[in-house]
């Protein structure tokens, strides 16, 4: 069966693009919107039973979590172009039960409670039934300076790739919530419980790297740029691809998420990390004459070096140890 | 229950838009682009069994129209604001046994002619799996001088209401396919089934008015718009309410398609053309004083001069030979 990848591939192919358009297949399209800056759009979809579940809490969170996951998805394709975001659209089909209740409220002030936070003003949108199941649309309107935006096109053999934060604990909140964990109700001192808590948030309510992702293109730090939502192997493809080089990732220096190794999970740390989606950092790419411009720290998020870019025919590749093996492309996908 | 209106009012009134913005509320969002020019933007969701049926056709048969569709639902409510399309962007979710069909190639190719029609450029979505049902959500932006967008905000007492086409016929054949009707599959010369093909496709492609749309705002003729799509009786309430005015419409004067007399509908034709959503004509208004600039016909539409604006005071009623009635707002809702 052909792919989401594939189809999206076909599609850009019947596309014919004026000049000042960078369309299909980055994170977010650009249009020029007058001489200095561009305009750059991202939409994301949520669905329910695929993307989330309402069993995993009740109503009202459930509106709170998905209002703000529903934009900060969103905001973190802006973020990956390196522009700031503006406004915000939001489209949603919900079912008469749900319509009753607080969760529509609870949508709405979680989502302008964060797009405040980024300075982003919803401006419209479509409320819907639907048979079944709650359906959310987000689209997201940045601007940047003309020629400034981060493609995932751009990065060069040598280049060294950085990567935000910490990998895999939104895929290992995404597996305690399959396996019927919970976000505890009340205060606890449980340290395990505490744990459980840290991860189903960050698989709930994902924090975008608008602020570094602006960074990054204001100082021209970044040769290529891409956000982690479909997981670290997923996305580097895709980055590696769109620039036609291959990588070389290092284990060793991942920096996977602490709280993982506090807990039992099925599948060993490292895989969520490297294999895992939603953690929303940004994978971007450094000249090596730029390294030492790349802070430890940005935001409180440390910035870790994880590996280099390297020639097509080197193909995609992680060492583990002395050993290097190829690294699929498996992660998120919906086809 | 709260209706969906009601939730809109109480969600505009959470917003604090700032003097560059006319937010949600209006056809479409407006915000400032240049010193010259502003960037309109829409965003519809069209939801299996809530907007259209599986059952109505084969399944490439029904991503072509929803294509056209999905598309033209959107570009109307650009057009009802005088804006020109730009860009547009398409979220859709698929369940699994639909994507292994020709559906999603039907859907673009069909998306793709008309936005060639209009001048529209594909630069983006998301496409994302769905449980069962399909979702599609649509995003157009457009542009249009500073100060020309054609509000539904500013009709004024003494304005004459026009609206475009004909009146009726989208509603008449969602009745045909919800009884059980079909598109026939050949060639035919029995009038009946011409009859009702007609309708049908007056159901599934609409056409968007568009250049009516622009020569309106261009030309300054419009004191105000908004486009067909919950039906003349509740449209009207929406212009009403946000220009603070009455209206009486003359049902004598209304463009009632033709072929839905030729026909046995189990509404009156008059109710269909009142009532009866998803038209995607444009109804504006006129001052008295250029009332002689607006043309019988635009692109072989006919523009038909249906009633008058009246104070707020005189509510919104609808005249039916020497009877005046008020005029329910009744017409689709999702809550």
């Amino acid at each position: 069966m052909r792919g989401e990848f594939d189809f999206i591939k076909a599609l850009k192919s019947k596309l014919k693009p004026d000049s000042s358009l960078i369309g299909i297949g980055d994170d977010a399209a650009v249009i020029n919107q007058n001489s200095e800056l561009q305009t750059v759009i991202s939409q994301d979809l949520l669905i329910e039973d695929i993307d989330f579940r309402r069993s995993w809490m009740p109503l009202n969170h459930l509106g709170r979590a998905l209002g703000h996951k529903a934009l900060a998805v969103s905001l973190s394709d802006i973020a990956a172009m390196g522009a700031t975001p503006r406004y915000c659209l939001t489209s949603i089909g919900l079912p008469e039960t749900v319509w009753r209740t607080e969760f529509i409220d609870e949508f709405y002030d979680s989502l302008l409670a964060l797009a405040r936070q980024h300075n982003t003003q919803l401006i419209g949108g479509d409320t819907s039934r639907s048979p079944d199941r709650i359906v959310i649309d987000c689209t997201v309107i940045g601007e940047i300076k003309r020629g400034q935006a981060v493609l995932r096109s751009t990065a060069k053999p040598s280049d060294l790739i950085f990567v935000s934060g910490s990998l895999g604990a939104a895929a290992a909140g995404l597996e305690l919530l399959e396996n019927g964990k919970r976000l505890s109700t009340g205060r606890t001192a449980n340290p395990s419980l505490l744990t459980m808590d840290a991860l189903i948030k960050r698989q709930l309510t994902p924090t975008p790297r608008v602020a570094l992702g602006t960074h990054l293109a204001r100082h021209n730090l970044a040769s290529s740029m891409i956000d982690l939502s479909d997981g670290l192997a997923a996305d580097l493809h895709h980055l590696c691809h769109a620039s036609n080089t291959g990588a070389l990732i290092d284990v060793a220096r991942l920096p996977v998420a602490q709280t993982i190794h506090q807990l039992k999970t099925t599948r060993p740390p490292a895989d969520l990390a490297i294999y895992g989606g939603e953690d929303y950092e940004l994978l971007f790419t450094v000249a090596p004459a730029d390294k030492h411009k790349i802070p430890a720290y940005f935001d409180d998020a440390p910035l870790t070096e994880i590996g280099i870019i390297t020639e097509a025919s080197e193909s995609i590749a992680i060492k583990t140890g002395e050993r290097t093996r190829p690294l699929k492309a498996k992660g998120f996908r919906h086809f």
